[in-house]
């Protein structure tokens, strides 16, 4: 039974997708998940009542509130009492066994960091973002998404042996493939700290591929693709971007003619399967990993199914055990 | 009258693709360019007179080749009378105006760099790349796509003013937006370089719009953009990975049911459409900005009507003399 607190405030519509998410996560896992929600109760208490909730869903109170544009410097000082505090606050003491959120990355990521702490041997934690692929299992974990901007290559290594444990757990692959994210194969390419990183995860007990390069993200060459978080950051959203180009163009193009909107309405059913495979929603919910907690990213801009996947996700976490995994991986790093 | 010269061993088709590619152009553009291709003339001649082009392309000889997979450091010091250095030397004594070829990038720089040397005020050349997007002028151009993999502010300040150069001489739009590549759009986001990079190119006489994101770089709020070599290339990868595991997504959901086939030979327009849109063939032609001389790299799996864009883009480069723009606007730079 996985004990699982989410942020009742963040997102860019919290609390209504938060507690459809609930809903939907409560149906779905009953007597599976212990659920929370953290924030303020006097805004949250109506709104479980309404949705039947009540009985199924703690709520934690929490005052305060952190904006999406707030600076993370400014959340992690002066508000204290909010809802992503606390709840990290009660992850770490052990009365819940992951938060999940929607709100400001850089807050939720700064906060969790203080209270947290990172594991021994990890320097900086990094988020984890799944993205579709051909292939296997159809996804590909890339690290760091945006944590940190500039990565060193031992951050890279430690980054590696997180992703691995991740999708051997969460994802239950035996022996996920680790690849470097570079700008060719050849191992003389890229930066430095690409080249030393890449010969440092190769002398890891790692199922190591090499360097692997933009396009290999979405095939099945590769599970685990490490990169700083400056560059993973840009190669999510240049996906998001070309995705969202490809297909505006396409709808507009299949309606731009009667023969063309009849051939779109014949295969609309084969739309609809594209579409749920490359929904991000299926996607959503990235760990924050190298913390001494579990914590669970969700887009801002979720909706219910995107905030459930992301619950999932959490769920998946604290069943596999793999903040055990992590540390136990990482002393065998540190141990060599 | 633009004389372009081709290398006639550059590329995975080559000389087939290119001598395709001359026999296009020298048909559209009669009397507007001189055209010659530099490679082997035993291996040439007979290619050009079986495509009827013996009288149109001059050949010029050049007896080395350098391979697709070579070290560039190796084909620059071991092979100079390769057809990219031959082409280089006529480039930078004047016979030619541009040289155009589909080879090993990295041996192309190197021998660019080496033989034409940087304009007056450019630390390093860059390559820029044109990507489809929404909007007016339907395109972006990203530099650098890949010739450095690490970039100080200064570079980066350089790529901007070859960038927006670049876009009013050969592309003719007027005030081109500049934006920096950035995981954010705040002032406060990204690396200590970009940060850098855009205080400096704010104080420029360019139409700067700060920073951008990858999901910016198909849209309408910016013309050029700015990068270090390693995040555009992982940029440019992954955009071109997306669009290939979206395209054969769509492809498999249509084919998969009968109603879903019917459906696709009705919209077949429509999707020839949008595959013309998003065909890298149109965006083809990669120009190496910031050294004294033109150059411009063709992918190097470009069938003939891309090989045939990347000479027009070399015809448009001098055309609107874009050498001499760019040394103005780094002069006035370096006299600030």
């Amino acid at each position: 039974m996985s004990r699982i607190l989410v942020d009742g405030h963040g997102g860019d519509s919290a609390p209504g997708v938060v507690i459809e998410a609930l809903k939907r996560v409560h149906h779905e896992y009953a007597g599976k998940m212990t659920l929370g929600i953290v924030g303020q109760t006097d805004v949250l208490q109506p709104l479980l009542q309404a949705a039947s909730l009540a009985d199924a869903v703690q709520i934690v109170q929490a005052s305060e509130i952190i904006d999406m544009c707030e600076s993370p410097a400014n959340a992690l000082r002066r508000k204290k009492d909010s809802s992503m505090h606390v709840g990290a606050r009660l992850v770490r003491d052990g009365e819940w066994d992951a938060l999940v959120s929607a709100g400001n990355t850089g807050a939720l990521m700064a906060i969790s960091k203080l209270i947290l702490k990172t594991m021994p041997g990890v320097d900086r934690p990094a988020i984890a973002s799944m993205i579709p692929a051909d292939g296997g299992s159809g996804k590909t974990l890339l690290l760091d998404a945006g944590a940190n901007v500039d990565s060193s290559s031992e951050h890279l290594t430690q980054f590696a042996i997180m992703g691995s444990c991740y999708m051997q757990a969460a994802e239950g692959i035996a022996s996920p493939r680790v690849g470097v994210l570079n700008i060719g194969s050849e191992d003389i390419k890229g930066t430095d700290v690409v080249k030393m990183a890449g010969a440092s995860i190769s002398n890891l007990d790692l199922n190591y591929v090499g360097n692997v390069e933009g396009t290999d993200l979405f095939g099945d060459d590769v599970d685990v693709v490490v990169c700083d978080g400056f560059v993973g950051n840009v190669a999510l959203k240049t996906m998001e971007g070309v995705a969202h180009f490809l297909m505006g163009n396409l709808k507009r193009k299949l309606t731009g003619s009667l023969l063309a909107k009849a051939g779109m309405v014949l295969a609309m059913g084969a739309m609809r399967k594209l579409k749920a495979r490359i929904n991000p929603s299926e996607y959503n919910g990235a760990p924050l990993l190298g913390l001494n907690g579990m914590v669970v990213k969700s887009h801002g801009g979720a909706d219910a199914l995107g905030f459930s996947r992301a619950i999932e996700v959490a769920h998946r976490e604290v069943e596999s055990q793999l903040g055990t995994r992590i540390v136990e991986a990482m002393n065998t790093w540190l141990e060599r």
